[in-house]
């Protein structure tokens, strides 16, 4: 039995009936609804998740907490990779993200990593806003199904 | 780490995100498109999970199947209850359904239950329909968080 299927299948089912239901023109609006839907599962999913954490010390810190805890929560695996820049860009690097795995590794399927990619990334950024770090996300694919999120906090 | 969540939460966001966009007198399509969402998923999940199983020897079995190894996974506990009059019509109890259990018990938020159960009644009827039965599927709430699914199936 693969449980871990049942979220997956949900969210492609989402994006399939998001692009279904939108008219053509309106293709850059299931980019941004598909983002702020993760943004409000990402925030629930932190509060949840941090119920009985002690406070996290600092912004890597709570990167941290992100990589390990809340990735394997939400993919069933951790991030391969963070890296930072120390003036508030973080890079996580995940080789083998859970919703490239079902497409084709070739060059063929690019075009359509950006549908797939919104949600995670707006989950990351409501998960860190409900942590109290206000950032932008964005996801970049070289070689399928490694993805890159880079995070740029956004200081006030 | 409640790992369960991410997926519960995923189903009340997608909820909230039709019925959000809806206009007032649409209200009664979410609920079929939260059915029709629902039916996509339990296709591919029975798909899925039968890939290795042995052919149901009759409709009895397979509705085992729903209630015993679908159940599990999706829910992550059994049907606690199953009745049939040996007529086509199949009654499964759930005492703690799990999307109702966030709700309030009281009868003040009964009025909510419907949009809970459009896209499960929807996952049962793909399910069954990937494995070669017909059926329609409604769902009766008397006491939350208890919860009964009648099935009904098409005889052609």
């Amino acid at each position: 039995m693969a449980d871990e299927v049942v979220f997956e299948y949900l969210h492609m089912e989402m994006i399939n009936y998001l692009y279904r239901t939108a008219e053509k023109i309106e293709h850059d609006h299931c980019i941004s609804k598909l983002e702020s839907l993760g943004f409000r599962v990402g925030q629930s999913l932190s509060e949840r998740f941090t119920k009985d954490c002690s406070r996290f010390k600092d912004e890597l810190d709570t990167m941290k907490f992100i990589c390990k805890d809340f990735w394997n929560s939400v993919y069933k695996k951790q991030v391969d990779n963070l890296r930072t820049n120390h003036q508030g860009v973080y890079v996580l690097q995940d080789n083998k993200f859970r919703f490239l795995t079902q497409i084709s590794s070739g060059k063929q399927y690019m075009d359509a990593a950006p549908k797939y990619l919104a949600f995670p990334c707006g989950m990351i950024r409501g998960a860190l806003s409900n942590l109290g770090i206000n950032c932008v996300v964005t996801a970049e694919v070289s070689a399928m199904p490694a993805c890159k999120f880079q995070i740029q906090i956004q200081r006030i």
